[in-house]
């Protein structure tokens, strides 16, 4: 130890004063470090690649960035990303040390499992933990998606990556035996479905405390929608007297830091346009687990511009999700849906919220596919109960659906969390696409539709968005409107705008250029 | 035409203004974009990642920082990096527009090699022109090179990545039929042999023009070691001139910018720690195809702290160079060498100059194995002529070292590159690393020692390095030094030190530990 000090004298000549720099890296941490500074010679570190920065005992390790500008960094200043400086946690001006950083040792495993090799759990659990603990660049982040992607993955070693990615954040425990979840494998506009489950399944009495995620690059998650009716953002204390209380939630899960690495592996996946079924359900399944659930409903939809594709595929992952949850003691079931086109009208939070509250209030203009599908998982969560008799759940659904509970209990756990002060509607900036010919909507492109209610700005603005005037199989005239778009912002209308002219992501023809639905399970 | 410009008006109210940065993001182009900025919302391209800034013809991908600091970016400005700014070749001040941008189209192609599925010629050159034109983040790079990496490629796709990556940069002609070079794939620290091979070649008259790389992340490139004598920034033109009047010329490739995509995938590739040997053999054979050569041997060093660690893995190695050097046409050969241990004594750019002036002079102080290395390859070199008698090489080799002919020759390219002014010395601040035991050195790591002369600042600080007294087979008494490092900044001093404490790279033992060369071919 002493020869150690010796070699590295602490005094504060060889430290540099710590400056938060307003940038933000998202999810990487990046140091910028002066081209010129008078300690560490910048573009060896850059060419290296990263740096780890200690101080007060924490140890960070960030990608460096040059700095030419002495009004950015000086040449004794370490400027630190707006991440980076949370994960240091230290004061501005603190004095740091600089050090060369190894990749992290968890490299190694990513490493064998480029060449081929088969990870084991302990591999698994220091890739995960060194993700959480924002030790990988995003380049190395890629690098472990890739390598575990599509085919790098046999299904040991999603269930172990599923087990690291449980261990990796907070689990909770809600000291019912009973404890029941939906949850939606994604890449359907529209599907709003959990805010009409939630309340059904509660009401009939049964454990149900939904967490779910936001968009990230889709136009809406249940947590964006939820929240133009209420406050979503409740601190584990809240979430559990509600859930207590209400028997059910719509809450959003990022308070509760289940899984924390997912939303990591997410924002570097989604720009890659990758998408690992092992990896899936790995993040799926681990959320689930996290949040306590016991019995769990996982709907997949199939269809031509669904994230699957044929049945085949559905049944291959049906098996991935019955394997996982079985080894990890959850009861799950899986239930292939319809998933040719968007669900409902709205694609957007104020859009789709509105079709959730007309399905809710039994009005006659609510989405009639909305409507049934939710009653169809509803019904089989229902069935998760002991007293509920195989076949029943769907009439006890439709019962506490169209008698007005399901309204009375959703609006019980609006008022519980908070309802929304602001009104929000559907934003002002309009246009309809229209039908450039006579004939039968025969498709509708999920992944196009999605697109233009993101480039409209949902979900971040609330409400922007796409309203389906036309779905599969209705008739259109020429000129007859097939969609609208609402926009908030001059810019985002033009981005939706200029896409749509593109494609509008409607496919017009005869009746019999319908596919078929697959059949549902 | 004109519904597009009523849809987007090009009115200056929607335009920003461009600010450049003083940020090195090295490789990458990145954009700032204020979080209230008044025309976009910034938090929407950060999700989606990149966007694409159009100007006067240009455009650019970048990727999104969001910015909470005005002083970096106001909210109606586009901050650029250094390399984006360059890139988009506008002035400061000019309006730009923002677009969403789409991954790269290329990246169809490297999903599907994420998949599985084996690519062609056509899905590698649009993936080497969109990386060269900087339209790829280096998440999407990583992904490229994981997909491709190891197991990923077989030989047909590693001709096509070559031919590739050939035709991404210029191309030099000699306009003679035989035009010779020499290289090794790297990984032994000191093994600066092309320094010798060149002169002792253009002494007999052959053409060797030799461009060469700077060190990455290793201690020290030819074209770093060759600095320290004269200068090897050379314009095209120049290169003609020297390499017509003197046979051979030890520049620096970068200014002929031959496959300019190399330095880019290798930006990446070195911090993720991952060396796929079918990108290695594409980036060799592309610059050497690029550079113009005929013939070329190709140097492969076998050893436990090699690039190649078994006969095996080198026969391997060796046989889809040939592969792919057939199929472009270039008459090829393969030489497998001992890479047990550094070559010679100096690692670091004065160090090693100091070892081939050695040589050069016929310095009884010359490290052998650098002499009789060098010899053997300009000897295997010297028989692509076709007047030399095949087994007659070496000797010619040695007459010509021997005679002085090969000082000469080097005395005339450093003249005609430019002598270089400053004398460099060894730097400053040594410390020397003794032998905790008595005993024979058994083993000495080069990853570690080129390591710990990284870490001593090599090669951008041209006298630091380690400078090896002992060598494999050599006794030593507890506490005598084995090697000495030097450094010429007290930080890099310190770190050199500081990773000497964990791991010297020094085995002591007995004679009988050393491991057998593997035979040469």
């Amino acid at each position: 130890m002493r020869a150690k000090q010796k070699t590295s004298p602490k005094t504060e000549k060889n430290r540099l004063k710590i400056r938060r720099l307003g940038i933000d890296t998202y999810h990487e941490n990046v140091a910028y470090l002066h081209r010129e500074c008078e300690l560490y010679r910048a573009e060896r570190f850059q060419a290296l690649s990263k740096v780890e920065i200690c101080a007060n005992g924490n140890r960070i390790l960030a990608v460096i960035n040059v700095i030419d500008d002495s009004s950015i960094v000086t040449t004794n200043e370490l400027g630190l990303s707006e991440e980076a400086f949370e994960r240091l946690s230290v004061k501005e001006g603190q004095l740091v040390k600089v050090e060369h950083a190894e990749p992290p040792v968890s490299m190694d495993a990513v490493r064998r499992k480029i060449s081929g090799e088969r990870l084991g759990q302990e591999d698994f659990d220091i890739i995960v933990s060194d993700i959480t603990q924002s030790r990988y660049s995003k380049t190395e982040i890629s690098a472990f998606l890739v390598a575990s992607g599509q085919t790098g993955m046999d299904r040991d070693e999603i269930l172990y990556l599923t087990q690291s990615m449980l261990q990796s954040g907070e689990q909770l425990d809600w000291n019912e035996p009973l404890v029941v979840d939906k949850h939606c494998i994604g890449g359907i506009p529209g599907n709003r479905t959990s805010m009409l489950v939630v309340p059904i399944v509660a009401a009939h009495g049964m454990l149900i405390p939904k967490t779910s995620s936001r968009a990230i690059t889709s136009p809406a998650g249940t947590s964006d929608t939820m929240e133009v009716l209420a406050n979503v953002k409740l601190e584990i204390e809240e979430l559990h007297n509600i859930v207590s209380k209400h028997r059910g939630c719509l809450a959003w899960g990022g308070t509760a830091n289940l899984s924390p690495v997912d939303d990591i592996l997410i924002s570097v996946e989604r720009p890659l346009g990758i998408d690992s079924k092992g990896q899936m359900v790995a993040s799926i399944l681990s959320k689930k687990l996290a949040a306590g659930s016991t019995h769990l409903l996982i709907d997949i939809p199939v269809g031509a511009t669904a994230k699957v594709r044929s049945m085949r595929e559905a049944l291959h992952l049906r098996k991935l999700f019955e394997f996982v949850g079985d080894q990890l003691n959850i009861h799950l079931e899986v239930i292939i849906t319809d998933g040719r086109q968007p669900v409902g009208r709205g694609i957007g939070p104020v859009l789709e919220a509105r079709d959730v509250m007309q399905v809710l209030q039994n009005d006659p203009l609510a989405p009639y596919d909305l409507r049934q599908k939710s009653l169809r998982l509803a019904g089989r969560v229902l069935e998760f109960d002991p007293d509920v008799r195989g076949g029943y759940g769907y009439s006890i659904a439709r019962d506490i659906l169209d008698s007005g509970r399901a309204l009375h209990k959703m609006n019980e756990i609006i008022d519980a969390q908070g309802a929304q002060t602001t009104k929000y509607s559907p934003a002002s900036l309009t246009c309809e696409i229209t039908a450039p010919k006579k004939g039968v909507v025969t498709a509708i492109d999920n992944l196009q539709m999605a697109h233009i209610a993101s480039f409209a700005g949902a979900p971040m603005s609330k409400g922007s968005g796409v309203d389906l005037l036309k779905k599969v199989g209705d008739s259109v005239q020429r000129n007859e409107p097939l969609y609208r778009i609402h926009a908030e912002f001059l810019s985002d209308y033009m981005f939706a705008q200029n896409l749509c002219e593109r494609d509008n992501g409607y496919t017009i023809g005869k009746p019999e250029d319908i596919s078929k639905a697959f059949v549902e399970f």
